[in-house]
């Protein structure tokens, strides 16, 4: 059995290691349009912030790690079209490469931006590929800019203009919704753009960009919609994604609404002998029992394991679904979200009643107590339990208490019965109810409330 | 409504706090043997390692704070005995006090040590009750002690190992079992030992008191079972509790095998005027799906609101089950646990592997990556996850980390499921498979090998 992989990234490294360690036997081999398949695309914000020194060190594996367990590879070289009947690939080699498995791991494209693209700039640049970051990297190193315009303030953008603060390029991010990261309801997301600003990061939200244009020495000249001018040294463009699904539609495999590949829960598109995993498939939402697209790098490993597992002929493990579970790490505090916003809950039909603490994250009379803001989403009709958010510094560790959560969600518990968890407490490192359990008692309250005011 | 509540701590004012909630027309009054309600005693090894400065610190809330929302106080005053008939109590005070519901939040007794007792020795402590910690820190201060023997490793005695070296004061430990802290494998056990030994606390096992005497300046001398002696100028001795149920065994309410007071989920005892709550009373527990003892303060907290609660006539929560969920600080390290042992789920009637993995708390390529050890208990047969023991640094979050595993618990999850989790992942605060995964996975892994062999 010859098994295909098109893409090098999670998703599809992910698969040919689930089948290596499944079927030995069969052949594995990954095509990827980039020179550094496996590579920590997550990790490239922390390269440019100079806190990461080696360029390298972002390989989860190297080429030579992936040969040396028998995953075959072929690197710089692009899928053109797949002849599902004679199942042959057509690649930018000139070569026909035959399968009997395919995986498509094709991840996605970043939107482009038509204004800044016109200007063929060599300082303007997507962050998209291990290339991108390679060439954006090259490009401090040599140019050291002394100013940055990051466009759209999604994760990406975040994290890059945290990256260029700490690397003491000053900044501006810009970003054309009323408020920035849009995974974060309002309350968190004023946490978010405070953090940044502190550390000099000039914000515009609801703020586009009017027209671009480019000096004599490769400076970068915007004027923005709010009629702001600024020249820059560097512009890095952030404004989202869409699935890279062109080599699917081409060959007649379903697509979503959304242009994403159409997968059932092992991964398997419309053609079952073509799977798909990762970034460029829909996603089974596990709250929402529907499929959505949602995009994210823990999600395409797992998506990417089971699809290896399926091309092993293991039909034994579906995919759970997401809960869209996120962290952003602003300098030395975190953003974590789980599960729904309320926006987004009241448009699926739930009542939801929102609430947010403060707490510490262990008792207060021991040295070193840090606030934690929390907010629980609930639905009141049933109670159940929607979505949590929480904001903190690094050492209170909502980076993992938001998994609590998580996994809450992930059982379908109401409200109530996060009050009935026997989480761990002790004096310097917790509390005997946990921030979760405070929200969630706070949550209850003011359902009765409400309750016992609408009769 | 008058609700007699015997006991001021974590059991008694949680009971307390919830009737002053739900129905502020009840009287309720809170008698109790200590000067201090309402006081943290899990803080104290933190009072006595220097680090906080403030016995008064360690008040959850003052007497003040309680009378201020409504909770009468009787303090310093024992209750001798309840005339379930009348529905009085007698007290050391010659008060007889009328109750409609009584609550009882006993907590536990020190087991004893009859060879230290025997001396009558001023510097020998038991540390119980917020008066032992407040004459233990006068000793400290006003004596300089410069040696201490502490008996017993369980969390009070590591805890006081970790205060006294932090406090500069030489230290052994012994223990009586074949290693310190029960509640941890051996594997773990060890870690905590190797973190005591490396701050200079001598360690024996297997080890007890065989014979003491007194100094004239009021040193202790001690031969140990292993023949060797010490003298020290303080000993602390934790070598366990017992339920302190001698008041409803006096007035003939139901006790369990272990001397704890039996009571069902909603806390009620056989007498259902009387409940109780917290370390007197035996615990369901949630995996074992029985009554067993397990004191914890946690724990103490949730039963003491729902008695709290039933008192209040709100029969509508009742406890969920505790699963034994601990968490430990030596020094920067951290030891976590939820969940059975090894040596207990095979008592139980399941076939248990014990798997154990070694993974970085985030990307090893952002800096300041720490080792989390990591251990999965699951049954073979069902794929039931039945217990999660930690290790690592503060900064690792293992303290919530095992939150996450407390919730799979709860949940009744197979160790396959925790593979299926939507937990967080960013390269400079995780994995984008969580350390729990990556145990999950090997744990089935080996389960297969282990079955496929033994087929």
């Amino acid at each position: 059995m010859k098994v295909v992989i098109v893409g090098g990234s999670d998703a599809g490294v992910s698969a040919a290691l689930r089948i290596r360690e499944l079927q030995p036997n069969f052949e594995v081999l990954i095509i990827t349009k980039d020179s550094y398949p496996n590579f920590s695309v997550c990790g490239l914000p922390y390269l440019h912030s100079g806190e990461i020194g080696d360029f390298r060190s972002l390989f989860h594996r190297t080429p030579q790690d992936l040969e040396a367990i028998g995953i075959k590879l072929k690197l710089d070289t692009e899928v053109l079209a797949i002849d599902r009947t004679n199942k042959v690939l057509a690649t930018s080699s000139a070569e026909h490469i035959p399968y009997d498995t395919l995986i498509l791991g094709t991840g996605v494209l970043p939107r482009r931006l038509a204004v800044l693209d016109d200007l063929h700039s060599p300082s303007v640049f997507y962050l998209h590929s291990p290339g991108d970051g390679e060439a954006l990297e090259s490009f401090i190193r040599t140019k050291q800019p002394r100013s940055a315009l990051v466009i759209g303030a999604g994760y990406i953008g975040v994290e890059m203009a945290e990256a260029f603060a700490t690397r003491a390029i000053k900044t501006c991010l810009i970003e054309q919704n009323n408020q920035i990261f849009p995974s974060a309801e309002a309350e968190f997301a004023t946490r978010i753009q405070d953090a940044l600003t502190l550390k000099g990061v000039s914000i515009h939200t609801s703020c586009g960009v009017e027209k671009a244009s480019q000096t004599v020495d490769n400076k970068v000249r915007v004027t923005l919609t709010n009629e702001e001018s600024l020249e820059v040294d560097l512009v890095v463009i952030a404004i989202g994604v869409q699935p890279n699904s062109k080599l699917a539609k081409a060959t007649g495999i379903e697509l979503s609404a959304q242009g994403a590949i159409v997968v059932d829960s092992y991964m398997r598109t419309s053609d079952h002998s073509i799977l798909a995993a990762g970034d460029a498939v829909h996603t089974f939402h596990r709250i929402l029992e529907r499929f959505t697209y949602l995009p994210l790098g823990s999600t395409a490993h797992k998506q990417g394991a089971i699809a290896g597992e399926v091309a092993s002929l293991h039909l034994t493990h579906q995919f759970k679904g997401s809960l869209g579970t996120q962290v952003l790490k602003v300098f030395e505090n975190v953003f974590a979200t789980t599960g729904l916003k309320r926006g987004q809950s009241r448009q699926e039909g739930y009542d939801p009643l929102f609430i947010e603490i403060e707490a510490d994250d262990h008792k207060a009379y021991y040295p070193g107590a840090n606030k934690i803001y929390l907010s629980i989403l609930g639905d009141k009709i049933t109670g159940r339990l929607l979505g949590v958010q929480m904001y903190g510094k690094v050492a209170t560790a909502v980076q993992k208490r938001i998994d609590v959560a998580a996994v809450a969600l992930y059982s379908r518990m109401t409200v109530a019965e996060m009050v009935d968890l026997d989480l761990s407490y002790n004096p310097p490192l917790g509390s005997p109810w946990d921030p979760l359990q405070v929200a969630a008692a706070e949550w209850i309250r003011r359902s009765q409330v409400q309750r016992e005011s609408s009769i």
